[in-house]
């Protein structure tokens, strides 16, 4: 078996989110497996380095998917986007070895949250930010982001349902900047739990609104009661920037 | 009467350009005159600065209109913006003096061309640019657009219908840039007949693609023939930077 591992660029806006439900279910895994199965002659499973929800955005998803047949690189990448729709783009096909899995063998991801933080709506960037008309107190968000580095049981920062599996992620850095009336934070974690990134974004705006105090995170955290976190961020306003392997 | 300027920036991505055709037709126009005409009580007109095509967007657009009672500016912005579509914004609301009027004062205009110059589509700004795959010239443009500066007859480069009305205007500027995969030409004339924003800069790609020569365009400017010029460059690159008056 011939491995290929794609890059993937997408505008997750009109879509239900990367993972496949059923046939025909308007998820973007969905769309590109259409493709691949039509190029390979065979019903093709592609692999997401993770899922992305509903209406989040990718600048690089990472997937790879096998082939019988050795298949030229540039010739997967061109059949992919002559045939997927213009908000799914492959920016990259590579050949790995047989074992590579894009999910198994991702080690660390940065998402990036885009908030536009100004009174009026920007009509160009409404779809791809979170617009947040208060000002926000970004000393406050960098100060709150600092309770989330480390290791921790993320449990009341998702909406994760297992119960089998771990809570806990490990958050190597948040870095938050602002120019102009764009925020941008970029989180990078070795793994990110069901809404796990909306909600950390979702406390920092409620930390840059004065509307919960910093130093409370760590109760937060480790009382893992979900009820005492508010907000989920926009959907529109998350890129999932970067898999690390 | 009271006389009010309007700032206004919309995304014309769904919209039939700004100028009302007949009731409910899905004009910028028409949708701003339904919301004002709900605030005034009356049915009421407003003038742009001038028609942008369908599907071109506008940063700062300027109109006005009159009203018999006096009106808050604050009030005004924020009733349009409550019941406007996101994607038209009102960005400042000014008490203007009886006798001013968006169009017949209009002195300059700019307007603001992007290209995303990349052999791959960009689905993020897929619908505010116009995509270039092939690596355009951009000596060759900004060669190019050096014919155009100065006072012209611009039939050759437009598709105004009008038989009566003068087809000359000024370019003052071409001002051509790129940063990494994206061009911006911006263009500052006295104004611009209908199609010619986008014919210029149709030639522009030709020039920089070597389809045309830019020693050709004087020729093709004093001939006055429509058929000598092809590309009509995308309407979704194209935006209303600036008006002046």
């Amino acid at each position: 078996m011939f491995n290929y591992k794609l890059t993937i660029q997408y505008d997750g806006g009109r879509y239900k989110g990367w993972q496949r439900l059923g046939d025909n279910d308007n998820t973007i895994q969905d769309k590109i497996e259409k493709v691949l199965s039509e190029m390979t002659g065979n019903r093709t499973e592609i692999y997401g380095s993770g899922r992305t929800d509903a209406g989040v955005h990718a600048l690089a998803q990472i997937a790879n998917f096998k082939t019988v047949e050795k298949t030229d690189v540039c010739g997967i990448k061109n059949y992919l986007n002559k045939y997927l729709p213009q908000d799914i783009r492959v920016k990259e096909v590579k050949e790995v070895p047989e074992n590579f899995h894009a999910r198994y063998n991702a080690k660390r991801k940065t998402y990036l949250y885009k908030i536009c933080n100004n009174e009026d709506i920007n009509p160009f960037i409404r779809k791809y930010s979170m617009h947040v008309e208060h000002i926000l107190d970004i000393e406050k968000m960098i100060e709150a982001s600092r309770y989330f580095i480390g290791s921790h049981d993320f449990t009341a920062f998702s909406n994760a349902k297992s119960k089998t599996k771990s809570m806990i992620r490990i958050i190597f850095s948040i870095d938050i900047k602002k120019d102009s009336d764009m925020i941008e934070i970029r989180m990078l974690g070795d793994g990110f739990l069901y809404n796990m990134a909306r909600k950390i974004v979702g406390t920092l705006i409620d930390a840059g609104l004065n509307e919960i105090s910093p130093e409370c995170i760590p109760e937060i955290l480790n009382l893992k009661e979900r009820s005492r976190i508010g907000c989920l961020a926009d959907a529109c306003g998350l890129y999932l920037e970067k898999v690390e392997f």
